[in-house]
Formats: structure tokens, sequence, C-alpha cells
């Protein structure tokens, strides 16, 4: 186990609260969805009707079936914690239950959960804070093959399109991991750094040590942060590329969106521009960088017109062009194969 | 007073503590000679052989003057800080004067010496530790002049160069602040922010904080830090470009670096590639940015060479190439000048 890593164990069980509405639940049901295979169940409280469509538990079942973490996926409506909630945390922990959560204040900082945890021997896992003692990237050439999602702006598919990439290799039954730099994709991982909170000096070397040495025929698809015209976040972008020295990258990109979002003075760059400028700041650490294909996320295009709209991106940039939500990855995998293929 | 800068109040004094070797005093030392107007002297232990140059005061003295800080300016062979030095410390915090470091321990943690500043009403100011609570960048555009020194490395007169920018706009009666982005340059100009300790998503917002509006014909002359072709440290460098929006930028340049400092494994760009790349980048916020000058560190270089090699580097990019050490900064000003006033 790399200690500078954010890592839990499993199973888990996903807490869910005592939500009625599955927008507040966004981290528990992608979790649920793409981390299928280490959830023992669900715990809910009463009055809770939002449903991961998994076993219902309650923290003594999921202790007896052996449970090592409890991951918090539902926010509470107005932010804070309810007192219901860290009731149920203090009983897991207490009963040696590691608590995961990336709430804005620190677990420890809960009424009694400090104690609990004490107690039961039970670890309380923050993944919005990073693991401390990260090194200054190195520069330094890895082993393996790499493959980073990019965007034309954030939240357009990155992780999700990392999620995907990783689940087609292993379908295929080839060499893969998903490295997770973001809260909700450490939680999906199990393990991961968030970039976004890691001290300046450090973010090239978190991004070298998420994907570290491996065999020669086996990827890491590392889950993009920002994008790289962003006003705001670009240095979290730049760091995370020249870090992770991928060989290959897929641009991710909302098709109706127009400007950045929530930058309404900074016009969307295009798919062409991110291309051009990933190519030139990655290949200061992997000199073959390039661009292996493109997601849209097409869920707000009439489904009449998305089969045109994919193939005239394909056309323009002789990539596929896939929305992987829609219509998978595999094509992109294809590419990328036949690319890092000898 | 902007809370979200480091900032302490003048006059100050600087402590040197019982050193015999220039060398570990560089802060102080360079902290005189850029700051002599605020100084009113040097606080020296007894077998202490550096000497700023400036009146020896005991604390007693500082205070009767009227001194508001004390600047740790030396650094313990060894890295600690010996218990004498402390009891100075907490002499100066418990009369009221705030305690101004650097150091890799927070002072609050030296013994005695947060009860000490709590009895005196003294702050402690570390200058390494960022202010809470800094935004993310927004890119908006802002009133007045910016000008960025980049580098071709790390550690080739970034700090230097806009410190003297700033000293020849100030001698022509010219409107021009230095904006530190380090802890040394923080101490020199009293204030600042030290970005390699910013938080990644943060850092365009803190580097926006640093050089806000200001009259049309005023110049900030920030800081730069890092480098844009850097593997370990070129977010940084993207995220102050970024935040900055400069108008205008310096390439620092030592001519016989071959290779990255420390990391023997990548070239040194050349300037026109730093150029390039600044301007790519640039852009983004400031469509206008423009580089006006070359910072040439000759100081290895024979005396007999170096009109030579400035003439040389001159002609080659059609910019003024001087020496700050040497020469001055007198014809990148002219450049600057003639370029944005209308």
């Amino acid at each position: 186990m790399n200690r500078q890593l954010i890592q839990f164990d499993l199973p888990y069980v996903v807490f869910l609260g005592d939500i009625t509405d599955d927008a507040y639940a966004k981290t528990g049901l992608g979790l649920v969805q793409w981390r299928r295979d280490g959830c023992s169940g669900q715990v809910r409280l009463a009055g809770c009707s939002v449903d991961a469509g998994v076993p219902d538990l309650d923290v003594e079942q999921a202790v007896r079936l052996g449970v090592r973490s409890l991951i918090v996926g539902s926010a509470a409506v107005g932010g804070g914690m309810p007192a219901g909630w860290v009731a149920t945390l203090c009983d897991a922990a207490a009963a040696g239950v590691d608590i995961v959560a990336g709430l804005h204040v620190r677990l420890a900082s809960l009424p009694g959960l400090a104690d609990a945890a004490a107690r039961g021997g039970a670890r309380l896992i923050d993944v919005r804070v990073p693991p401390p003692g990260l090194p200054v990237g190195t520069g330094r050439k890895r082993m393996g093959r790499r493959l980073l999602t990019v965007g034309t702006d954030c939240a357009c598919g990155k992780k999700y399109t990392a999620l995907a990439l990783n689940q087609e290799m292993r379908r295929r039954g080839l060499p893969s991991d998903f490295r997770a730099t973001g809260q909700t994709g450490i939680m999906i991982a199990g393990r991961g750094i968030p970039l976004d909170a890691v001290v300046a000096d450090f973010i090239t070397g978190a991004a070298e040590l998420l994907s570290p040495d491996n065999d020669a025929d086996h990827w890491d698809m590392v889950e993009g942060q920002g994008a790289i015209f962003h006003p705001g976040y670009l240095q979290v972008t730049v760091g995370l590329l020249v870090g992770s020295q991928p060989d290959a990258f897929v641009v991710c990109h909302d098709p109706l969106r127009t400007h950045i979002a929530s930058w309404p003075d900074f016009l969307l760059p295009t798919i062409a521009q991110v291309i051009e400028r990933t190519v030139q700041v990655g290949r200061l650490t992997n000199p073959a960088i390039r661009c292996v294909g493109i997601a849209l996320n097409t869920s707000k295009v009439p489904a009449a017109e998305r089969p045109a709209l994919l193939a005239r991106y394909a056309g323009e940039f002789g990539l596929p062009c896939v929305d992987p939500i829609q219509n998978g990855v595999g094509p992109i995998v294809d590419r990328m194969l036949q690319e890092f293929t000898a």
C-alpha cells in the first residue's frame, strides 16, 4: 500500500441518510453503479426514499457481513450533517468500520465521531484531504501506458469517460486501472489523490505517484481535472498532464456549450485547440503523446441527430467519436490499442 | 488592508542571530538592500560577525524607536532555532513587536513565543503560509498595467529583475509596485502571497488578488515563480501567468546553464521557446501580452565577454537585453513604456 494515496478497504456499504431526492445522492448512486462488486449494501435511515438498488443493511448487519468501510454517499439538504446521520456513523466507527466521506468539514470534527473511531480502531478518511508528504514531480519516464481524459471545460465527462475506458479494457481481459483525481472518483476507485486540494508545488509529483511504474502493456486511465483553457483551473490540468506523462488522451466535450461554464466572458475553446495545446504541453514529459478519441456528451441533443453529430466530429478529426453513455467507448479503445501495440 | 495578503508593518528591524557566515543571512542582507527605507537597524546576538550595515539595536532600543516588526533574516546552521534566538523573539513579541519569519516550522510552535505574542498583542507572521479564504480565479480584466518576470528555469533572477524594474520606475517618478510571490520577496515588499504554498485550485485567484485594479498608468512588477517548461513546477508558473494577466513579460536566463537545475534529464528551453509558450498561455487573459526584454545573469561570464553576449541576444530577439545586476534595467523600462504609452 502506498501511504501517499488515500486508500480504503472493501467491502463497503453506502450510507444514504434520510434523503428523498436522488440529486442529493449523486455520489452514492454513482459509486454503486461503478463499484457494485465491492458493495455489500446500503444503510438508509427512516424516511429515506432514495434507493441504490442494493440490499438494505443496518450497521450491525453490515458488521456481521465483514464490511470494512462505510461511505457517505449523500449530502444533507442545507449542507450540514444531521445529528441522526452522525449517530449512525458513530455506531459504525465504534464497531471498527472505517468512515469515508468527502465533506466540507473534517469527519473528526463531527460530535463524538473521533472518540467512536478511537474506541473501534476505525479510520476516518476525508477524501477531500490530500495525504501528507507528497513529493515534487521528477519528470522521470515510468514503465507502462497511460491515458488522460481532458476537456474543453470542467464537468463535461472526464471522470465518466476514464471509468468507461477502464471498464471496457477489463471487459476485454486487458490490464487496466482507473486512477482517481477527485473525491467521487476516489470513492469509486477506493484510492486516489484529490488533486485540486494539493499544494501548488506538488501537483506534478502527486500525479506521478498516482500512476506509478507498471507492466509494459498495462494502461492507467487517469481521471482528468479542470481544462487547459480554463481561466480558474488550468494550472491543475497542466500539472496533472505533465505529471501523468500520458501516451494518449481523449477530449471530452459538450457540443451545446458555447462558453466556459460559470465564466461567461470566456468562449469555449475548440476541440482542435485543446488537442494542439495538450500535445504542446504534454510533450515535455512524453514526446509521443497523441489524441486517440473524442467523447461527446450528447444528453441534450435530440436522439435522431446524434449519429450525424458523432460522424461529423469523427470525420473532422479523423478520430473515433462516441458518447460514452449512449454508445460505450469501444471504438476509442480499438484506436488506442492499434496506435500503441507493437 | 487586504486581509487575503500576508502583510506587516514598518519600520522593521532585521534579526541576524549569532551567525558568522553571510551565506546564512541571504534573506536578511537582501532585505536590507531592497528595503533600506523601512529598516531601523539590526538585532545581533553576541558572537554574530555578519553585518547588514545598519545600526545595531537591542530589543528595548527597537521598541523605543517605534519598530513594528522584527524580521528573522538568518537561518541557524543545522536548520533548527537555537534557544538564545527564541528568547530574543519572545522579548520582542512580549513588547508588542510583530515577528515575521519564513521558517519550516510555524512561529507559534517555538517554545514560549505564542504566549509572549499574546501578552504583547503582537502577531506571528509566517510568510511561508498562505492566508485563508483565497478565491478561484475569475479571469476578469483589471485596470492598470502588469509585468511578470518569467525564466528559462527556476533561480535565474526573476525576483531580482522584478525588484530592479520597480526600483527603476520609482527612480523615474513613475507609479509602480513590486508584487511578491515568494517568502523573501514578501519580506522585502512587506506583503504578498507565497504562491508555491497555495492549494492548486486557488493559484489563479491568488495571483489576481496580488495585482488588483489600479490606475491606468500604474505598473505592477510581479515576481515570477517556477518556469513554464519545468517538469516539477510549471503549474505554478502557468497559474501565476493567467491570474496576473500581464501586459508585458521579461525572460530571465542564465546563459551558461544547459539543463534544468537538479533535473538533469531536461534540457533548458531556449528563450524563443519560453517567449512563444508564455504568449500562447498568457493570451487567455491578456490577448495583447508581449515580451519587452531579456534579463541575463552574466555573473559567471568573464567581464570582457559580457557586452558581446548581451548584444548578441538583443540582436537575435530584437529586444533590450541587460544584466540587471551589472547594467540595471533602464533599457527594458524604456521599451516597456514605449510599447504601452498611447
